[in-house]
Formats: C-alpha cells, sequence, structure tokens
C-alpha cells in the first residue's frame, strides 16, 4: 500500500511539473511577437510591483532566514539569502539596466542575396522556454526573469528550498505585472515542487524545455550537465590563474594579484593560483605575498616558493596536490613558481576551468602566446581577471559566464539567450533541374 | 575466471580508446597555430593521397560490398556504401571546395574598447578534437576530417562497421598526406574498436572531445542525444511541411510540392507532409496530387482530402496517426487540409522537427505571420526546403544540418565548428577600487 501511495504522488506531482513546463511554452508563443515596448513596459511594471510588495517580500525573507538560523546555516550562507530594502532596490535597477538594453530578438546578422535569387537572412529569435535552477541569492529569480523576458522565452524557475517563501513571494510580485499587462503568469513559471527528484524531469523534459542554466555551485552545475537530456548551458565555475612572466613589470604585477583575489574572493572571476616564472620569483614573490597577507590572504606555496617566502620571513604553507584543483572561493592562494611560458599555459590548461586566464609581461610575444594558446573563455594581458562580467564587456546584465565552448562562451547576454533562424524568401526557386 | 576476463578485455580497449582520445588533443596544439596556408596544403596533400590509394580503397570498399551482400544488406544500402571511381573523384572535389573556403580561425566578431581602455576582441577559435560518429556513406570519413581539420580542431572518427574496410583504407591515404607535412597522424583519430559500446565511451569522454556530432538515422542521433556527456550538435531528422496557403500562385505551388518531394526524397530537407488551406483545397489537390503519383508519389489523406481525390479519380490511401510523426524518407506523402494558417502553423510546430519549413503564398501578411511563428532552423516563403544544405546558402561544404537551437542552427558549416574566445588587453587594469 505505501509503495503504491508513493507511486501514485509521484506521478502527481511530475504530472503538475510537465503540465506547468507546457503552459509555459504555450505562454511564450504570446511573448515572442511583442514589441521591444511592450517588453519594456512589463519589466517597468514588474519593477512597480517588486516595490508595492516590498513589505510581503521582506517578511517571507525574515521566515526563510530564520528557518536557516534554526538549522544553523553558515552566517556567510544567511547573508547571501538575506533580503534588505537595498537588495530590494538593486532587483529593481537591474530591473531598469535590462529595460535599456537593446532588443535581441530579430536582430538580423547576416543577409545574403544567391545567385537564383533566393534571400537568405540569419535572424535572431527567441529560445522558447529557458529554466533556471539556482541556489541561494532571491534576486536571481528577479534577474533572470527580466533577462529570458526581454529575450522573448519563457522562464522556468527552481530556487533553492532554503529561499523558498523569498521566491514564491518575488513570484507574486512579478506575476501581478503580467496581470496588468494582461499577459499570461505562465511567462513566469516557479517550481515549487519540494521533491528534490523535480530537478531531473526539469532537465530531462526534451520538447518543453529549450534551454537550461545551471547558476550555484560546483556541484549543482555538475549534476545538471550530468543528468540534462535539453540544452545546458554551464556555467560559473572558475578555477583561475594569474601568471607572472619573465619580463612582467612588478608594480602592475603586484596590484593585478592583490585585485583578482581580494576585491571580491567569493567569486567565479577571481584568481586561485599565482604561477611566477623562476627568473622573477626572487624580485616579484617576496613583494606580492607581503601585500597579500597585508589583505588578509593565506598562501600555500610550492616547495621553490616556499624556500624564498621562508628566507624573507613571510608565512606560508605547504602546497598539497589538491590545491590545483581547488577553486577556493575565498582569501587562499595557491603559489607556484614555472620554469617557462610553456610550463605555465600547460598548468593552466590542465588544471583551469576555461573561465579567466591572465599574463602580466612587457614582452609581446609572450603575450601573444599566452592569449593564444590558453583554452579558456577569456584570456588577459596586463589586467585583472575580474573583468569577465556582462557589465564589465558592456553588454549589461548577464546571466551568468560560461564555460562550456558551445553556443555561449563567456558572459551570457541577452543576444546569447537567443537562437537563430534562416528565413528564406524566394520567387517559386526549386532546386531540381526538372 | 571467465568475469575477470571479460572485465579486464574491457578495460583493455577502453584504455586504448582514451589514449586515442589524449593522443588527438595532444595533437591539436600542433594544428590550432597552424596559418591557413599551411591547412590547405594539408588538404591538397590529403586529395593527393586519396588519388595514389584509390586502388587500395576499392579493394577495401570491395570487401565490405562482399560482406553486405552475404548479410543480404537491402540494396539501396549497400549502394550508399559503394564506393566508385567517380565517388573518390567527388572527395577529391569535395577537399579543393573546403581548401577554398575562408579560414575561420582568428575571425574577429566583434571588437570593442572600453571606458577603461581595455580592448576587448571576440575571436573564433578551434573547438580542440570533434568527434563524427556516422554510418553508412564512407565519404563522410574525408569530409568530417577536411572540415575539422580546416577548422583547427582534431577529428575522431567512429564509422559503422559496415564500412571498417573502407574507412580504414581511407585514413590511412589521410595519414599519409599527414606524414608529408610532418604532423601527427593523430590529428585523423579512427576508431576502429569492434565494441559497440565504444561510442558511449567517446560520448562521456568529457575533457577530451570538446563537440560530437552524429551523422545518421533518427536511432543514432537519438542515442548520442541521449548518453552524452560532452557537448552535441543534433543533426539531420527533418519531418518537413509545404504549407500552401489560401492565396498561393497555383502554378508556383505545384512545382515546389514536386520538388520538395521528388527531387532527392531520401534526404532530411525533402516534405513529408503536404498541407492545404481548405479555401484552395479543391484547385490545388486535383492538379498538385496528379502531378506527385507521376512522379512515382504515394500518397496519404487525411478524410477531407482524400474525398477530394476520390472524386477526381485520383488514388489515395487513408492517412493514419503515425503518419504526421514520420519521416517517410521515401515516395510517400502525407496531405492534410486545415481551416487556416493558425491551424497550419500550430500542427506543424507540433510535429516538425524544427528542420525546414516552407509557404507558398502571395499573402505578405501570411508569410510574415508564417516565417515568425513557425519554430524552425530554416523557413521558406515561396520556395523549397531543398535548400537547406551548405552548398546551396553559400558556405561551402557542410557537416550536416543542426536541427537544435544551441550554437548552430541549420548547415553547420565551418564557422560553426569553432567557438570564440575573448581576447583581453589592458595596461595594468584593475577592477576594486583600491
Amino acid at each position: 500500500m505505501d509503495h503504491a501511495r508513493t507511486v501514485e504522488m509521484k506521478t502527481y506531482w511530475e504530472d503538475v511539473l510537465l503540465q506547468k513546463l507546457k503552459d509555459a511554452k504555450e505562454a511564450q508563443s504570446e511573448l515572442c511577437h511583442l514589441t521591444a515596448q511592450k517588453k519594456n513596459d512589463l519589466l517597468a511594471a514588474m519593477a512597480r510591483t517588486l516595490r508595492t510588495h516590498e513589505e510581503a517580500i521582506l517578511a517571507a525573507n525574515a521566515d526563510d532566514v530564520e528557518e536557516a538560523e534554526a538549522k544553523m546555516m553558515p552566517s556567510a550562507r544567511i547573508d547571501r539569502l538575506r533580503l534588505t530594502p537595498e537588495r530590494i532596490q538593486a532587483m529593481i535597477e537591474g530591473l531598469d539596466a535590462v529595460r535599456a538594453l537593446e532588443d535581441p530578438v530579430g536582430h538580423v546578422t547576416r543577409s545574403f542575396v544567391r545567385p537564383n535569387g533566393l534571400v537568405i537572412r540569419q535572424v535572431h529569435v527567441p529560445f522558447g522556454v529557458i529554466a533556471i535552477i539556482y541556489e541561494a541569492r532571491p534576486n536571481v529569480t528577479v534577474d533572470a526573469s527580466a533577462l529570458a523576458l526581454k529575450a522573448g522565452s519563457s522562464v522556468v524557475l527552481r530556487g533553492s528550498s532554503e529561499t523558498l517563501h523569498s521566491n514564491r513571494a518575488i513570484v507574486n510580485a512579478l506575476h501581478e505585472a503580467l496581470d496588468i499587462l494582461n499577459l499570461p503568469r505562465a511567462l513566469v513559471t516557479f517550481i515549487d515542487i519540494p521533491e528534490r527528484e523535480a530537478v531531473d524531469v526539469l532537465i530531462r523534459a526534451r520538447g518543453l524545455v529549450d534551454l537550461v542554466i545551471p547558476r550555484g555551485g560546483a556541484g549543482l552545475i555538475r549534476h545538471v550537465v550530468d543528468h540534462a537530456r535539453v540544452p545546458v548551458i554551464e556555467t560559473g565555475v572558475g578555477n583561475n590563474h594569474l601568471y607572472i612572466d619573465r619580463l612582467a613589470e612588478l608594480d602592475m604585477a603586484v596590484r593585478i594579484a592583490i585585485d583578482a583575489k581580494t576585491d571580491r574572493p567569493s567569486v567565479c572571476n577571481a584568481i586561485e593560483t599565482l604561477l611566477v616564472h623562476t627568473d622573477i620569483a626572487d624580485q616579484y614573490l617576496p613583494r606580492a605575498v607581503q601585500a597579500l597577507i597585508a589583505h588578509g590572504v593565506e598562501i600555500r606555496a610550492c616547495p621553490r616558493s616556499l624556500e624564498i617566502l621562508n628566507g624573507a620571513g613571510l608565512a606560508a604553507k605547504a602546497l598539497q596536490p589538491e590545491d590545483d584543483e581547488t577553486e577556493y572561493l575565498d582569501l587562499i592562494l595557491a603559489v607556484r613558481i614555472v620554469d617557462s611560458i610553456e610550463e605555465a599555459i600547460a598548468h593552466i590548461n590542465r588544471f583551469g576551468t576555461k573561465h579567466s586566464e591572465a599574463i602580466v609581461t612587457e614582452d609581446a610575444k609572450s603575450a601573444h602566446m599566452f592569449l593564444q594558446s590558453v583554452d579558456a573563455a577569456a584570456v588577459y594581458h596586463n589586467a585583472s581577471t575580474r573583468f569577465t562580467d556582462g557589465f564589465e564587456f558592456g553588454f549589461g546584465a548577464e546571466m551568468g559566464i560560461s564555460t562550456q565552448k558551445l553556443h555561449a562562451r563567456g558572459p551570457v547576454g541577452l543576444m546569447e539567450l537567443t537562437t537563430i533562424k534562416y528565413e528564406v524568401t524566394g520567387q517559386g526557386q526549386v532546386r531540381g533541374k526538372r
């Protein structure tokens, strides 16, 4: 009996979920023809309803925070899920920023006339249904919705259970905005089914979900990539390196190391490892590490760099093999001396996650070699890796940083949230000879 | 004992396969820096060695044909695997065609200077290792290698067991060309491991294979898409429709129907269903179907169209529900009357495989609505679906027709066989305020 009941219940929530996805797909046919003006009106309405729902959202968020505290969640994680009037204001400003962006739908990338008179146009069109699976931070609920809707797609949101109350309150506000514009609520579809397996049903719903983007920790991303049957954009994991070449300008090399490690250590475009050419290590390492330690950074040094640092009276731990593949997301930095730029590139291509990689050098030939040979979404010469970001690249808002090679690589902006279609216009052309 | 031995043997071929993939990856680092000239020299050498190996290739192919005949393989399938001097000549001409194409590697798509002075360039770069899994037709061995190599990637080839001898002989010729240019043979890696499971190891080799493209029947494509852990471009299945609108020019509508169905019924850009607006059905259907029957086409008609055809004394079978989702790849055509363009679009978006869809109409509004609302790689107004093809689009050769929305949609040419990277050049820029 118990078993039969479980099966029945499972069938029930699966049916609910699949019906929600069908509704999201159906609703999208109303969105894909909207003018940029109408879509911007929707974003403006969303900003207004977020404001009018502010109290309800903060109250719901207080429930989430209370539950998290009861579960003894680490305070850093509680801080990420906590909402304040300032954070709601930031969401509203995010909506305004997306509103200001150019509409990618209808953008003609290529257009040509064939010798037989066919006119072929490659046009950007919406994906259809974009699903976002995310952890903590409730602001993703607003940011992701705004980007997907402006790109002409329905959005399906699956947040974490930790932010369930907050997300539900935010979605209520967004639904009210859809009501005002006489648009179907299914354009913003919230999956609040408690079963963990709901994620797996969602990422296998071929024909109903056109794109899934996981946003969160490495475990979540790994799970989605391994189990998805629908197209995925893999985002976010950044085991990044900064390589200081033999002919680096030392002041610049120190400044960039400090910025890339300490400006915001918890994000994916921060560096985790500093590679230093052996010829410059004696001069560079003591200066750089002294400054890094002053910024609160813990150093994990290879045997050769450890010797230099110990000689200079600077504290460092011994590097362990697992450090090479660890994304600390914290004020910790691995330090390695390399004998050549080739060794640096080989190390990066072996251990990097193809996110952001940088070289500091005054040697144009080394810079060229590094930019060409390092396999990553963004490669930097004499600049911090921290610039891999939709705003910094000038794309406006972003849905994350893609570390895959298919479709989108680097910041995923509005254009990357569309696909293309060929529109071919003829006057009766046929291919056969008859 | 037996079990232990099986496990051991399995481990052995898996190791061999993974080592081959590692070699292909390693070899690619020599290819990605080659000039367009050097890559073209390689393609020219491949054309020459195919010529000098012609006898050996034809002899190996005779073995494949003999085995196929012994297995009583259908003659159409034997014809597809059979090589002739003319077909080898076509492969050589294919190499020349790829040689003539512009090198996509290094192509700068976007370039901009940020207010902080950072110069950001979006540059096309090779994928790395591209794996092709294909059935029958040995010419794919040459075509796929040429495209992948020119796009700067190693190619890993997994053909069907039916063409093992032919493919091995062709790969021998290609390896001799690599020898002549002093390039590693692993740039063209042939997987001749007999175990069927080799495909699954190949498509799960994350970090070793950067892209996999299945080329073959619906079963193969389905299997690869369902089991791959590496990025896939899904190609080829085309359940396409031709919709004859109320205001169609009748001669044109007949001509396009004949071409789209009969010019080459076995390929993915042929049509499988003819949708006809009810207002024009009485005039159009008898004329079109008479011409189609004269071209050897079997008609499967919905009840309303069956009545019209019977009234005109034309032979047709009754349409079955499964016909709507069948890609016949044969001289068979489903015929349906629809009451409106909306019904036609809804039918196409439900049953189509997002490949190529066409409308014939003199009504600009209907044409616009169809091109906008139909979800497919290529949408046609007053032209045959047969033009969805890399050559016809002017891309030169192609690796297939993508029916997915991620990365490549429609003909997959050289540009689609590359990914992009952001190269960022600074003068010491940091993001933090310090």
